[in-house]
């Protein structure tokens, strides 16, 4: 299964008055790794894939994290992304956040591959997921 | 059980190229509405706790979140929050995001009252629930 | 001169670990506020205007702000938003960021109405000041 | 003249619907670059400075910003930093972002090292430049 490590650097403005991580920064980390992910293992870049193939992006599902221990400014974190799963038409995305060799938190994931509906402005539906890009993230 | 409404209207920015929210920012809202509720329930604010107290605020332990439809700016949202369970060192509190009658979001943490850990600087600790918060919040 | 004033709320996670607004939020309240006054005098949404006119909103060219004194969680801000000055291809937006009668924040901006290029994919090129936005404006 | 560069990728989420980096975010790397320049000198991290000397950190006075060219996600930045004036009781920090060659935003900032006020819980003053983290920095 491949696992692909995206790194970020906490800074003072994603801290809360309690000096720590403010949690929602964490899904703005989660959701560049997600991406990032995909670029790496060599999938073209969503408003490439909305133009030639209609898909604007990987919109969430649902999610599951569990916030193990906490983090800072200065703190260095990796955020460690796989595809344990795929479906038909969604995928299970999981993740690792890491400081060191400590565990910071661990997050689960379903995401569909979306297409705009061309019955109803503004809503989105899923696709079935395309099998050249699970062939290049498997 | 007390349900308190925090209302929020999506701005431009909150949305990504795929012209929906940004995820991460619906927990940014989940986060302010978790303590409106305390405040409408007449708890004092987290920066008066600390100094009486020792309460730096309620971390969150884990997370579970269900995207159910897509919000675009313009739209005004209402998180309703609740405390479902009281547990002896932690709390469940509850999130449903609608726009209008349509619902977008469910989301259900646990947090905890959490004060600072002597013993280790930047480390934190669950307290006990405290009994006279409960109150005012049941 | 029309002034249209946008609310906000200073949540708990607008706060950095100095305990008061992190400046950077300040210009997302700013942006809302910018969007809310040509809201309130009657210019559809972007995406509308977009699909109508080719116009993808009012991207900012320059920006001076004067941070006059701070603000933390709890406090309720009026951003008080008004175009001084219409210019060929541009304009002057101005902003007052107050909390009660105390004075946080200064702003002043040049924006522009920009459409996209059709000669190279990603840029932007600023229109004409269109006379009945303008109007409606005034 | 001291020059630091703090590197930047942007992420989807970073962008708005017109699939441009949204303002505000760009105050965001430049206040990371702030820190940034002052960590590399080898000063020591604010809440450090705050239990040995009162230095909470360095808060933003005023600021004046030019948005030459967009930036969207994928593209990595360079913010380059650095302090061309010091004061008695502030200092200039400047910034330029480039995109590989292309300028895409300069800024000009004054700002204070800032301890509590004791007469006044919540608000803040400068203090005079310490001559030591002048040192450092030139």
């Amino acid at each position: 299964m491949k696992e692909v490590t995206y790194r970020v650097r906490v800074e003072f403005g994603d801290c809360d008055p309690a000096r720590i991580v403010w949690f929602p920064n964490f899904f703005r980390w989660i959701d560049a790794a997600s991406r990032e992910f995909f670029v790496v293992c060599g999938v073209p870049p969503w408003h490439e894939l909305e133009r030639t193939r209609g898909i604007i992006g990987t919109p969430i599902v649902n999610t599951e994290a569990r916030f193990v221990s906490t983090a800072s400014y200065g703190d260095t974190l990796e955020v460690r992304a796989s595809v344990p799963e795929w479906r038909d038409k969604s995928f299970v995305q999981a993740y690792r956040i890491l400081c060191g060799e400590r565990l910071v938190l661990e997050c689960k994931e379903v995401r569909i591959f979306a297409a705009r509906r061309e019955d109803k402005p503004g809503a989105i539906r899923a696709l079935p997921i395309p099998e050249d890009i699970r062939a290049l993230c498997s």
